[in-house]
């Protein structure tokens, strides 16, 4: 199987090479600069590593690999959108740098460019990875929505959370390692293990996010702490707290997660205080690793030679044991 | 063949009984909305009149038909976003009676739904019924792009304005008459003459709306004149005036569609009165009929017997003689 470094430096290349030879401009350059702007390239890599992890020919997947970036991208522009965010990557945003019916209209075109791309792969499974790519647009929406109900309820549940992620973020994980599997040639049997693996590594990454936006090395990459807490969102962590603090650490908690006036450098210090009481952050970490022990699992019985998984097994490791 | 009528009577019932079984609510009852607002059907009823023009079997086509209802009803609900339009068929836009940010996500999966119902079309033809589709929705994009950029353009041309409506008018319908005619088992040749007559007569309603936002039948139906010329558009009306009136009638309307500060009805009344006396009224009429009669023309190559033709004629003839 080739490495995540390797998958990325194909992907990398045929994004800079595309070129959308359609016009006009004001559509297709924020396009161009969306898909530009970078990003790890984490779900198109995953395709080609899953193709390759059943065969040897994996030129097939680069294309199915470019729709599931652009259709990764177009949630991008337009949550930026839905959540007024000015910078993406340390970049202006699409409706910053244009305005916002071009991000609106840009990013409905990104959409279905994704499916020019679908179109590509071979007749014979069409069918079956059209199906795939609908169905898990259809959940990253409807995990978009969910997202948004939660900013304004405050009664929302960890399961509640734990749903909305695995639509919002790891259905996409976990189809483009399905995606690859299908185009690989794997039968039904195994690529539904890698849709397990996925899912359940893809929810991993989300609480190691949520973890590391609170306990992310700052100092070697220059993040900011507690952009989460700042924004008022319910991560794992917040949810956690609120289920199993003390009465009165809830009410305190409950109360700043609600409002916007306390001092930012205040708030971070007693949200963080009260996680530190409760043992939020190692609750938080046990389940991003029985998460990711549940994916492993079903990764370990792809009926592929073991020798083979290294690259995809390593590379969910790395993301598991990132610092930031 | 079956008559318009028919084809409105089954779409009316595919979108009454259609059930969208997912959740959540928030994301889905927009959809549900916009389609029970109605409209005229034109579009799927055309997937259903030209299936059955070259086969007697219309069920298959039936999926088809609503994926393009849908994605209209997408680029409906999108556009009134950009255009910050309040009312859509006389009540609230979807932005209006949820919010914007609902209209961008409900508008999404609306147009990720229209690919789930491409997607039940018989295997051995999916790869061309996604591939037009596909194309289609871009065009449409690309058109609604062309049209936001002349906003701010005084110097649109009339070939220009007939690109943009070709992309986002006409080519949906000619889809639509293609897509029904594949269903229906046409030859490629024959299909091909279907895009062609719904490019034309698509082309050609367009004029004709353009023409009865000032001429319709107001009496009658109660429906308010001149909103295209408050509104600034660019119609081919305006646009031809632009091209042939006299240098003081030019400067004259240049100035009025560049501003909102003229009363309403004195901005109708000079504009109508520099429409007529250069006689733009029928040189948009006489462009109108040009267009019908090359889609026409296509029509009558397509290797179908003239009679079984008539309803699909009758009905093309209908839209053009409508007095709104």
């Amino acid at each position: 199987m080739i490495s995540f470094e390797k998958a990325q430096e194909i992907v990398n290349h045929e994004i800079s090479s595309l070129i959308i030879n359609r016009e006009p401009d004001e559509l297709y350059q924020p396009v161009q600069y969306m898909l530009s702007v970078g990003g790890k390239r984490i779900r198109p890599a995953m395709v080609l590593m899953a193709c390759s992890l059943f065969s040897d020919q994996i030129s097939n997947a680069s294309k199915c690999a470019l729709a599931i970036e652009l259709f990764h991208n177009f949630t991008l522009l337009h949550d930026d959108i839905m959540d007024n965010s000015a910078l993406r990557r340390n970049k202006p945003t699409v409706h910053e740098k244009w305005n916002r019916n071009i991000a609106i209209l840009s990013g409905d075109v990104m959409s279905i460019l994704s499916y020019r791309f679908i179109e590509d792969c071979p007749r014979e499974i069409l069918p079956d990875v059209l199906s795939l790519f609908t169905d898990t647009a259809l959940k990253v929406c409807e995990g978009q929505q969910y997202d948004m109900n939660y900013e304004s309820r405050n009664d929302v549940s960890v399961d509640e959370y734990l749903k909305m992620i695995t639509l919002k973020t790891s259905a996409l994980i976990a189809a483009s390692l399905k995606l690859g599997s299908i185009l690989g040639g794997a039968q039904a049997a195994d690529s539904d293990l890698m849709y397990e693996f996925g899912k359940n590594i893809g929810i991993a990454f989300q609480l190691k996010d949520d973890i590391l936006d609170i306990y992310g090395d700052t100092q070697k990459f220059g993040k900011r702490i507690g952009t989460d807490i700042i924004a008022n969102k319910k991560t794992y962590l917040i949810l956690k707290a609120l289920e199993i603090a003390d009465a009165e650490s809830r009410r305190i908690l409950g109360k700043l997660i609600s409002t916007n006036d306390t001092n930012k450098e205040e708030k971070i210090k007693q949200v963080i205080g009260i996680f530190n009481r409760f043992g939020i952050k190692e609750i938080a970490e046990a389940k991003s690793w029985e998460f990711y022990n549940t994916g492993l699992q079903a990764f370990n019985f792809v009926s592929v030679e073991d020798l083979q998984k290294k690259s995809l097994r390593d590379f969910a490791r790395q993301l598991m044991e990132r610092e930031r």
